[in-house]
């Protein structure tokens, strides 16, 4: 029997956990709620009960298993495997995850940040096959980013690379969570997308959103895109303004990495084409005429599963490349 | 007699050649006039006779280079050591450089972008020592720059990572020479901080910057900095407005690549202090609460010799390395 490789993707409502054998090929899933706040020590144990189930039902054992790896959000020390905070899950406070889950299991475990996992699990599976420098960034509530260059993850000299989403693009613009004003996260993520509607619409702009806003007492992104496809010229003079936001950090992040692809994920593509190509549009109108550029914009092919896809696939490599979990 | 390791620094108006032992220590150097009309076969050969005369002159020969280092305006294909195009230098089109040079002495060289060459001189020698992960800016004309994560120089998938002047940070603002508005280099540059100061005053703004373009016909940025260190209001403002961009842009840089160290180098940083505590006190105030930075932002060291200690020490490398001069 090949090894297993177990991915986790670490969120704030859910723990995703994936067995992949070692061709990443997906075995078994499951997504139980996360319970944070029972504290670190009852999460492992869930995650560990779980995945002894999963690999139960599938004929297998935890000895099968050859290492793990776990995204989440950050800040976290990955040479360390501790998590120093997290906005989404208050109770993990410096918590040495990594070696938490490693004795638990009794196998090497690696630790990255949350969109770094998505992102290597769309570069070696997903929309980022066959290249070798690739941006990827997740527009969900937020908006996060992963960085590939040479085939590498970049995670910059404390772990806080690919904070892509606290680009400023407006300076003195709208403030933004993190404290900043004109993050490109506060006019193109899922939320701020979402919030621009709901601002338009109570400032008495004309809109299919109204009723909406009137009956569901908000507006969300997916609403902004429905409306948009029936065609609200509200909704797609908001998904204008998150597209140019959009189109210009493309640009930027060209003029950092020059990535070969660039790879939208997260659940605002559910939007599809009416988005992409709106990104695209706004890339070639604010682009240089110094000379043309081959970098291929698109969406992640993963879905949900890149987290967990990421997560796997890192512990493999860890394991084959030099046995270093770090 | 351990090896000689040639560094040139070619410009649209001078040719910069430097000889370094295998220590990356100057035994000698020279700056001669570019004359690029004359076609990079005439280039070629000055370049070779001047290395030629410099060697002798110090009591050594051809035969004890090990290799040679070339930094170049570009865009280029640096595996292939082609420049391909280069606004300074017109009469250089798909010019095999690296081969030319490599055939003329008789050694490997390796053709490199010229800020990359600079940055790499930095890192090496001068204020990037010590730390793996920096990003270089250079101040002058326009606003080059170069990135280092773990050790190496990001190049790209296409050799276009690090136009770093060419980051978007007001859309919709400043026509920049590349074709794009709002670029960092349309409003932080030099030549831009020299132009919106002639702009102002034009404009009839207050300011004993008046008395010099009435009798240059032309406002230089240093101009504006010397009105600056004498009191000069006018001078204030463009110094804020130039040092707020380039706050910002540390900002973004900070955002995407992580790095320990921001360097700034370039013509502009004659300025000292003035500018640069103005640039932290910017980037301190657009700074996200997250977290603390930790990231150092400061001067370059080596002044205009980087760029031959730059291109000598990625001779060195690649020999050493290696012995592949891509």
């Amino acid at each position: 029997m090949s090894e297993i490789f177990v991915g986790i993707d670490l969120g704030g409502t859910n723990i995703k956990i994936g067995c992949f054998d070692s061709q990443l090929k997906l075995i078994c899933k499951k997504a139980v709620p996360t319970e944070a706040d029972m504290g670190p020590g009852v999460v492992v144990d869930r995650i560990t009960e779980v995945t002894k189930k999963l690999l139960t039902d599938s004929g297998l054992s935890l000895e099968a298993i050859g290492a793990i790896g776990i995204g989440a959000p950050g800040p976290l020390i990955r040479a360390e495997g501790i998590i120093i905070a997290s906005p989404n899950i208050p109770s993990f406070k410096n918590v040495p995850l990594r070696k938490m889950l490693s004795d638990r299991f009794g196998k090497p475990a690696v630790l990255d940040n949350d969109a770094n996992a998505a992102c290597w699990g769309e570069y070696v599976l997903g929309a980022g096959k066959g290249v070798d420098d690739m941006v990827f960034f997740t527009l969900g509530t937020g908006i996060g980013g992963g960085i590939i260059i040479n085939g590498k993850l970049v995670h910059g000299s404390a772990d806080n690379a690919a904070e892509l989403g606290h680009i400023i693009i407006y300076p003195h613009g709208r403030i933004c969570g993190c404290g900043q004003r004109g993050c490109v996260e506060a006019y193109a993520s899922a939320g701020s997308t979402a919030k621009r509607a709901a601002e338009a619409v109570k400032a008495g702009a004309q809109s299919s959103l109204k009723k909406t806003l009137d009956e569901k007492g908000e507006i969300s992104c997916q609403d902004v895109y429905e409306h948009l496809a029936a065609g609200d010229e509200l909704a797609r003079q908001i998904t204008d303004e998150t597209a140019e936001a959009l189109g210009i950090l493309c640009i930027n992040i060209l003029h950092v990495t020059d990535p070969k692809r660039i790879v939208f994920a997260g659940g605002m593509i559910a939007a599809g084409n009416l988005l992409l190509n709106r990104i695209k549009d706004f890339f070639d109108e604010h682009i240089w005429s110094l000379k043309a550029e081959a970098v291929e914009i698109c969406f992640a092919t993963l879905g949900e599963d890149a987290g967990i896809i990421g997560a796997a696939a890192l512990a493999k490599q860890a394991e084959k490349n030099t046995g270093k979990f770090e």
